[in-house]
């Protein structure tokens, strides 16, 4: 059944349990007795036939990899255009793929992988080069279409909950005398499931966050500071947690860092000092604001169990679909409950997952605007239960492991990523 | 032995564990028959003779105080002045205290407070009212003199530690074809003893953080960005920590926020984004900035057991002390050895912890001025030791407690903290 080898690439983003999946792929491929091979930096590291021999890691390396945040293999943010603009690269990659005699590639990314890895499947059969494309689900956005949630971001949920709860107990008691506006900026470019995920602190009708900025709302100046001032009346102190993409009504997002990367999109970044600075600007009092950035996606410490399963089963799945014969198809988590949670991980065609992106829907934000549902919350509530702590070292800091990376000998001749 | 009542006051900003004192601070009273008032946002709660009866709370709630981040009671910025220029205020705290038959007062704060301690005990002398009046350490800025460490320094250590390690496997993953310079603004306005502890998550030499820029260390434009750029041609990427009070040969800070607290400090922030922008602008790289803010301060989920033991002893042996009659004295942490790590707590005179400073040794930064020295590992290493983490509740949140906070009926008329 098995044959060739299997290729394992992260793309996009990595998330605090993308090796978790990666862990899985390993250990669910070691045991039926197919080798696996990583893409270093991925995509870019399989153009360059720059690729990693996994089965020099021990079986301790591959345990402790499902603990480690980051991405092990290295990601990558380089997308592959068209097929008409970027030919020379995928028939590169098949070159790769069959110099190597690999016969499975697993693509773990978000929307931009899940299109890329349709796109290979699609040059392989015209080239006539047999191989299995799996996407794998992965990103901290939550926007992946079709799978109920993605792997990575119930554990950015969870942080984004716990931060908020513990920041604002800080606030809370110094709101007297000292900072009586919190200002906390959390990542989601398009769609706002995690500053959706901070009203998990919410229990009762004052608990913060008192205010919720989605990037599919337009801010509107005037209504926020009245609410913050009349929260700040009401109950001595405010909490907003604001979404990187919030965007005024003509589409102008509120903050941008100036750049662009590699995809094209603007580097966002800065919104959370611009709102607090409105808020002191107009209000004349205290503010405080904080940006976890990357903080917030790579917080392994703090990972959700129920992500980490998900990571898990998403990568097992996949090793399982490959060698079952199955491709051009993302093992998706479907939930048939959620009290109690029920999931399960079933196939989806990757054509309905690429390039669509998964929006809050309109029933789980507020009718005001500035908080999520009950349907939301009931959404939400799973993802972040139970506690996946990585073990920690006589150091006190979490036993992360270092994979040794061993290089494959290549067999072609250099590549260059630039046409030039 | 135990006569009157004592009062439990929390000053200043708050931290993860000093609840932990205050937890230690009850339980130790209970146990001796002892009714303990806490004074509700601090020493304005006690001028206002707003003060809360502790004994209304269960013993399952004052375990639960143990874990919980923030200031259970409220803390504040509220910096008595001298004895001429705030006389009235300190006659009226011996005023409430003599009220309300308070003969202990435990003040749980930083320099500031052990300042107020010594004034509040002198005025009492001087006024004939017994009163004992015992400092209780706490800072995250680890900046109060004679104490070998403060209580709540510790977790914040621990926390940018991890933080550093977890957010760097993260850039290191992507630095390939997205970031390749991180920087992260830590708390520390004149010592820069957190930005120091980011230095524990580095392991070998060209390990994260690639840059620690201190408060004690002029910033130095040019030979910083040099520093970058040599980092990433090597590296492939670099991480800088950089302390909030950073400033100039001149003095000036590199960013003021440009308002001012209750202690006619610069309210400061943005120091991470500027010296991001500096890089960018002057070096052409794509840049991410973290500024966990409030975060880093309040994070009992992931508080030092270390430290956790600390902030409990302190507020032990503070009850013992004001019990065996000692006064005017702030029990301290004693280090008696490093490897292995021996402490234990002892009496020292609050005239010699009040308006002293503790900066940084310079043998603990690294001549270059941009990192630490193997000294300063071996004083920090112990403190960030051990997980104290919080239970959590079936939501996947740390289950904090929330006291009922009952108000002492009041005894005396109203009475205005503003002199107009």
């Amino acid at each position: 059944m098995a044959r060739g080898k299997l290729l394992y690439a992260q793309s996009g983003g990595v998330t605090a349990v993308i090796n978790t999946t990666a862990a899985a792929v390993i250990s669910t491929a070691r045991a039926q007795g197919l080798k696996v091979y990583a893409a270093r930096n991925g995509i870019i590291g399989a153009l360059r036939e720059d690729l990693i021999d996994t089965s020099k890691e021990s079986a301790a390396a591959i345990r402790g990899l499902a603990h480690t945040p980051g991405g092990a293999f290295g990601s990558c943010r380089f997308k592959l255009k068209s097929l008409e603009a970027d030919r020379r690269h995928y028939e590169r990659l098949i070159e790769v793929l069959r110099a190597h005699d690999i016969r499975y590639l697993l693509y773990n990314g978000g929307n931009d992988s899940a299109d890329t890895s349709l796109k290979v499947a699609e040059v392989s059969r015209q080239l006539g080069y047999e191989l299995a494309c799996i996407g794998v689900p992965k990103t901290v956005d939550n926007d992946l279409a079709v799978t109920d949630c993605c792997p990575g971001f119930g554990s950015v949920a969870k942080y984004t909950a716990v931060s908020v709860l513990e920041a604002c107990l800080d606030v809370a008691s110094m709101s007297e005398s000292s900072t009586k506006v919190f200002v906390m900026e959390v990542m989601g470019r398009h769609a706002g499931w995690i500053a959706a995920a901070a009203g998990l602190a919410q229990r009762e009708a004052d608990d913060p966050p008192h205010l919720i900025l989605f990037p599919e709302i337009a801010f509107d100046q005037t209504t926020f500071l009245s609410k913050v001032k009349a929260t700040v009346d009401k109950v001595g102190w405010c909490t907003v947690v604001v979404s990187e993409g919030l965007r005024h009504a003509d589409g102008r997002f509120v903050a941008e860092a100036g750049g662009k990367d590699a995809f094209g999109h603007s580097q966002l970044g800065g919104v959370g000092p611009a709102i607090a600075a409105l808020v002191k600007d107009n209000l004349n009092i205290k503010v405080h604001w904080a940006v976890p950035d990357y903080l917030q996606r790579s917080a392994r410490h703090l990972a959700s169990q129920v992500d980490h399963d998900h990571a898990w089963a998403v990568g097992e799945k996949a090793v399982e679909y490959a060698l079952a014969g199955q491709h051009g198809v993302m093992p998706v988590i479907q939930r048939s409950s959620s009290a109690p949670y029920r999931w399960k991980i079933v196939p989806a065609p990757l054509t309905k997952v690429a390039n669509h992106e998964k929006k809050m829907p309109k029933g789980y934000i507020r009718r005001d605007g500035y908080g999520i549902t009950a349907a939301c919350r009931e959404y939400l509530a799973p993802l972040i239960r139970g506690e996946a702590s990585p073990p920690y070292g006589k150091d006190g800091l979490p036993a992360y492991v270092r994979l040794k990376n061993v290089a494959v000998a290549r067999k072609l001749a250099d590549y260059s990523l630039s046409d030039g």
